[in-house]
């Protein structure tokens, strides 16, 4: 009998060293944690529209500081080193710029880099659609001519509250330096209601 | 005896798979989790006075940027679409713009719709007064003809150290162009000391 | 017996008790959170060399905006209030500007302050070292005649992926206006694999 109720004790013990441990993993020896598993993925296109001087009506970003001796029409030589877009496009479940959007993706860019084409984005989707109201922000550098990139996602509100994770970008087609549309392939590890 | 036995068992598995489900709480079916208790909830007010060519003494902000044909001492037309500001304001505790300031809102905020007035914000409180010496940081977009917009805070250092949460900004007042008073209710989710 | 039976009930009460309390910690009375151990401590300087119409070939940035008034190749009186600055930058782990650079720090800071200078930086340290590949996202407001700023780790990617933490930043070398070094100290309090 006393036997059997050792063994009761010991694994309350052992359960008691593995809750530790397992309380404990953020100061294990390692310095990084197990990532969680995705909470949410969601793919989402933007469609981009620079303003020429001539599109007004159908753009949906515009150039609106560049360096030295450059123009707000034409995106600058040297990658557009140093140009900022502002933008608020539309943003759509598909590939088609035509299908009803469930957001928009608002905020900006700027290419930062001479020698290669690169850009730092900042900006927030603003969905709207019976899936989800709120918002995501994103954070990061995107050197464009990789072909999947990952961004942060910072921050989120509405439905999305509090989101964290990464954006895999990758340019989906484009036309010359007036369109542009992004495929956004979202994993949310962190998102609270 | 042995039943009163395989009862301490029983309530120390029970045990066990509480605690597992709780401790795995991240992976179960729901992809959101509950939003924990706010920590903090701060209210502030800022003050942002935009320089029109005429009050340089007084101006908190000042036009940096414009889409083309556009100049930088009057907000452009098409709800100033492509206009960045950056600016440096006073933090009221009360919507007195003459009260004494806890901080300074430092950041940029950028008109990015075409069709209605919409910006983007990114900014960070610093703040040096005797309750709190430290920073929060937002980001995300302000759809300002909305009355509670929420941003994302995503990230504080000093007393503020590593919050997340949100921010409810309404606009509290405003005089044309020139001036605007936003009121900023902060709900941290998470903070550190 | 049942003494020795109620001992061992009495620690699994107990013990009960005490995950209940750790698994609530999130709800305690003091709003903050003790702060985990750091995980990962890094140290890196980044170099920056400013564009002033006679550098083109070495410069690393470049002013793209400005208030009314000011030009882009020369910094703005005022203390720069008002000059956004785009840079693409060597990262090094020592401060030797010739060192073998470790990755690229990315992004833009603007000059907000009328009466002193201070900044607001938006960057990512794109890292592609045999150590690291990934990015870091910082997002804060720069002090920049403070010894010490800590500005707040955003976010992060690869290698430093879901990246949260501080970066205490110092101006380690200047030179006039064209060139500035700054050493950062990042402390990440989360990081994932």
């Amino acid at each position: 009998m006393a036997i059997w109720n050792g063994r009761v004790l010991n694994l309350c013990i052992l359960w008691l060293l593995v809750s530790t441990v397992l309380l404990n993993d953020a100061d294990c020896h390692s310095w990084k944690k197990k990532l969680p598993k995705p909470r949410k993925n969601l793919v989402l296109y933007f469609h981009d529209i620079i303003y020429n001087g001539q599109n007004a009506e159908n753009a949906t970003s515009t150039i609106v500081a560049a360096p030295e001796g450059a123009n707000l029409t034409i995106l600058t030589g040297n990658n557009h080193f140093g140009n900022i877009a502002v933008f608020d496009d539309p943003i759509t479940l598909d590939n088609n710029l035509h299908s009803p959007p469930v957001g928009r993706p608002q905020g900006f860019y700027f290419y930062d880099m001479k020698n290669t084409f690169s850009s730092w984005l900042g900006f927030t989707f603003v969905l709207n659609s019976t899936d989800y109201k709120g918002t995501i922000t994103f954070n990061g550098a995107d050197p464009i001519l990789v072909k999947y990139r990952d961004i942060s996602v910072v921050g989120g509100t509405g439905d999305l509250l509090m989101a964290r994770g990464i954006a895999a970008i990758n340019t989906d087609a484009y036309e010359g330096d007036v369109y542009f549309r992004l495929r956004v392939n979202i994993t949310l590890y962190e998102c609270y209601y």
